[in-house]
């Protein structure tokens, strides 16, 4: 296992340790200026992996959800959510996990989607995808009409969104709501075919996008672009190229 | 342990065995004529609960979903969905759950809800609901305004009753999608406070409902009537009476 493996591993194991200490607690939940909720388990697991991050690559940059950004230019930065799926979270829902990316040069090296209650950690690097060490990799899936597709919910679309993601999805042979991170897992394991989302930031897509691409997927934006720090919030991750120029055409309408 | 719970756990058992050893695994789909998928999975779950009880219990009546109804005149009646969200499991999601409902003289007197991939299994019977063994009950939560509510897709409803869902929802704090049988287990477990779905099938609703009923909620159709074998697929469980009272009214207009 090299380095920045073994430093992705190490802060997955601490946000876990303090968002499971949480699960199923009664809990305060705060309520962010965009409305999203967030609770004393979404910080205290991202500060947990701040301060490994301090003491081991005090030279890198950091992009949380809970606790800012800090030193972007570096060579290397850490992209953070430490509870994507707050609302599965506070709900007991199990479909809820801990997000980590790292970026060098812009470019996503490496992701890791960990899901604490089902027990299963997800890493993609250099084109390898692995599940609890176990190689995972994309179905081979080339038509919007063999594709089940997956979103977390219609309330994450604008209307105009929306209504590109229902001609999209109505194209395909199985549409499923709910499941936050869980379903670019399940797209890197090849048991659905695409995701598309809209409404996301960074840290809720760059983990995710190291992994899909790691287990020979594609994702980008709406428009067929690079994810990157500053693209607009809206995904499509598909298992093959074919499909996703296919729902990108079916999303421009 | 009394009989009737020894024989739910007996089944789930061999329904688990059964469910747990395809999953994941390639798997033929085949279609039925309502569209919904089915597997080889479900069939093999469903008959392994069949041979318990026709050895066990044969005098008893049996409805399930994949092998059909028998001796539905009996005194006690079992109530068997082998894997409800057969989507979830084709899809590698770990929210799929084998239902086990007893109805005697019409009513549930027990409701089993097992998560095999998560490793819960819910009981509830006379007025006594369990997480693994562990006592679970509703959230004390009497106003829509403080509500958490779950439904499985917006593709459940017909136009009209989406219409009447959504008029609910907007009204709730907080309301998610996916979910399948898991979202009643979360509502017995205090995280969630009102379920609501339509387009069901007794072997959806009647396990849950012996669990929801147990956990100290309120479940009934959208008029407030009990759920039996005749009920016409829609159903409203809620934490408090309170809660099923204003959700009635909200669905009503």
């Amino acid at each position: 296992m090299n380095d920045l493996l073994r430093t992705a591993h190490a802060l997955a194991d601490a946000a876990a340790a303090q968002s499971m200490a949480h699960f199923r607690q009664p809990l305060d939940i705060i309520t962010k200026a965009d409305e999203s909720p967030v609770t004393l388990a979404d910080r205290a697991a991202e500060q947990a992996m701040r301060d490994i991050l301090a003491q081991a690559l005090p030279q890198d940059g950091i992009y949380g959800e809970e606790h800012g950004q800090q030193n972007l230019d570096a060579a290397r930065v850490w992209v953070l959510d430490p509870i994507d799926g707050t609302r599965s979270f506070i709900t007991g829902s199990p479909l809820w996990g801990t997000l980590i990316g790292a970026l060098e040069g812009g470019r996503v090296v490496l992701g890791l989607v960990d899901m604490p209650v089902l027990g299963e950690r997800w890493v993609g690097q250099d084109g390898v995808a692995m599940r609890n060490g176990q190689p995972v990799r994309v179905r081979d899936c080339t038509q919007l009409a063999d594709a089940r597709i997956f979103t977390t919910s219609p309330d994450i679309f604008s209307a105009a969104d929306w209504a590109a993601f229902d001609r999209l999805s109505r194209q395909c042979a199985m549409r499923r709501f709910g499941g936050d991170c869980y379903s670019y897992a399940q797209l890197a394991g090849g048991t659905i075919d695409l995701v598309v989302e809209a409404g996301l930031q960074p840290y809720d897509y760059l983990g995710p996008a190291g992994l899909v691409e790691a287990a020979g997927g594609v994702i980008t934006d709406w428009e067929g672009q690079p994810l990157g720090l500053h693209s607009d919030g809206r995904v499509v991750a598909a298992a093959t190229p074919e499909l996703h120029r296919q729902a990108l055409a079916a999303l421009a309408g």
